[in-house]
């Protein structure tokens, strides 16, 4: 366990010194006032997680971990389990929402295959996915724990690993995944963290009518009843009531802090991801950046446990990383504005005589 | 006004058919029914704006029309009129805002001079600008007419010709504007076309305390008592309570239209050009897409009455075509997910049994 522990050791708040040169450079910028808003609170986290006044959002990677779920057998999702490999094979090939939105931001697209249920050997020998499988598939949250807590902190290991790996040459991350029924277990995960109901953290993830999210409630809570996750123990609450592709973007998340590099958090499971490394290491946060807001309930509650605001909202409840891809020229702009923009004084243009 | 009558005659609605074809892909793209959402609206909206179920939108510009303002002469503005000029130079030289999200989005900036007080020849003799001039700047519209309705139309006539010039090597138009004073005019628009009270049109622009602001309310009443423009007359407005960039815009907005561009609307000046172009060509709204919403009091008035949900809300209040720059690459993502991601049988992935 010392990866981990390492890591979350080694893991700082934003630089506050950068920050405040930052602000200061903002201020004097040719406009009125902060008149670009949240892309200029951006800028200042952007300034904040490098320590550098010339932070740098250029090579982009959105890493798509994929894993199944037990409690799938619970019939909580309108979807077959088999689609899980079907979809990586197809953002693998090129085909996904994630893989168009990722060509609007220049972003590589690396899907990693954390515990897919099918065989995904031949995707993984061909080298266009990555395996770090930790077993095929959690078992049924419903009746027990999904994984081992061993295997809690090999998933969460695995993406730190990735992250330090992928630190080399990259520059903006963003997380994204594919698992079959993985708002199940998110939900129980914003249930545990943020002591919301069931009822509330629990949406209609890809499509369930009104009754089948009536029973998807009702699996949840028998899931959290048999389990007793430890709302004070991130580790405890991703083995019992987690995913494999969630430790592995906590992991990620983690190790991209502790790299002192920007990660773009994407939707609702990602989002429950960042929860478990928030609970991990509080200062993680200050390096992640909410993408949008989904319509999956239990989304607010959990971005506002998280104490983010996200930069878009438009509907969406895809996952795959497609809003943290969307979001990532929102992060250019930011830091265009703060490295191309001219003061004041480098224009010689008059200043207003209010709110400067 | 041969070419303003034209040109209003040749606007089409969006193709339905065109509509109902790329309905009928979309629904069958590897997601959960409409999963992007928002995004999904847009793709729909670009198919029926080109006619084309392989719209494109790669060559992109932003056009900044600048002018100034008589009624800045009441003080109703919290940065001097010289302002104006010098951010058109600004923008010229490459250091404003416009300037640094236009670098995201892959957009030329392209400044007219449609009316500033200054003299900004030696930028135009140079091409950074184009000249586009009616008058160094409207009249005061506090005491009679903003300009005179031939000016008006010949505004307007610019902006359309522009289009008609630019549209050969422009797929995706974005509004920008830059002029002291210019949301009062914006303003006295929203008022006049919407039915809402000068109190609820009118905000801070860019930045004036809460005692100035209700100065800039009693001269919006003023210039409407004093001009009483018809609110069935889109050109009546221009003319009387307008700017020479708005009419500019709005012509821009038609040319567009026309040619069956889509055209980004900026933020709250645009927008109140956009409400002229409705008035006078309500199939123009057809082609326009609202980059986000300001804070500027009354921007949510105008964009209800254009019938536009904006697709960013950012906190802005800048102006140029900052929000339209920003709002390029989400177009652009509606694009390519249209074009570019597979349907499930092309993939292969098994459906939901659900909202299919």
């Amino acid at each position: 366990m010392s990866l981990l522990n390492d890591t979350i050791a080694g893991i700082r708040y934003q630089d506050q010194d950068t920050r405040r040169r930052a602000k200061d450079r903002l201020d004097r910028l040719t406009m009125p006032h902060w008149a670009l808003g949240r892309l200029l609170d951006l800028a200042l986290d952007l300034a904040g997680m490098t320590g550098s006044l010339q932070p740098v959002v250029e090579r982009r990677l959105i890493i798509t971990m994929a894993g199944d779920h037990g409690v799938a057998d619970e019939g909580v999702s309108a979807f077959p389990r088999e689609v899980t490999g079907q979809m990586v094979a197809n953002i693998a090939a090129g085909g996904a929402g994630i893989n168009a939105l990722a060509r609007v931001a220049g972003a590589r697209v690396q899907v990693v295959d954390m515990g897919a249920a099918c065989d995904l050997s031949s995707l993984a020998e061909s080298g266009r996915i990555l395996s770090r499988r930790i077993a095929p598939g959690t078992a049924n949250m419903a009746v027990g724990a999904a994984m081992s807590r061993e295997q809690a902190v090999r998933s969460i290991e695995a993406g730190i690993e990735l992250a330090q790996t992928f630190a080399a040459d990259t520059d903006l991350f963003g997380t994204g995944e594919m698992g079959i029924a993985n708002t199940t277990p998110s939900s129980a995960i914003v249930a545990v963290l943020t002591g919301a109901t069931v009822e509330q953290a629990t949406g209609c993830g890809t499509g369930i009518d009104v009754e089948r999210r009536k029973h998807k409630v009702a699996v949840i809570e028998r899931a959290l009843q048999v389990n007793r996750p430890d709302p004070d123990d991130g580790l405890d609450i991703l083995a019992k009531v987690g995913g494999f592709e969630i430790g592995g973007l906590a992991g990620m998340i983690l190790g991209a802090a502790a790299q002192k590099k920007a990660i773009i958090i994407d939707g609702f499971i990602s989002t429950a991801a960042a929860l478990i490394a928030q609970s991990l290491a509080p200062a993680s946060t200050d390096y992640m950046i909410a993408a949008h807001h989904s319509i999956e309930q239990g989304h607010c509650l959990a971005l506002e446990r998280l104490g983010k605001k996200p930069l878009l909202d438009l509907d969406f409840r895809l996952g795959e990383g497609t809003g943290a891809a969307l979001a990532m020229n929102l992060v250019e702009g930011a830091q265009r504005i703060l490295t191309e923009m001219a003061t004041f004084e480098e224009a010689a243009v008059s200043q207003g005589n209010v709110n400067q």
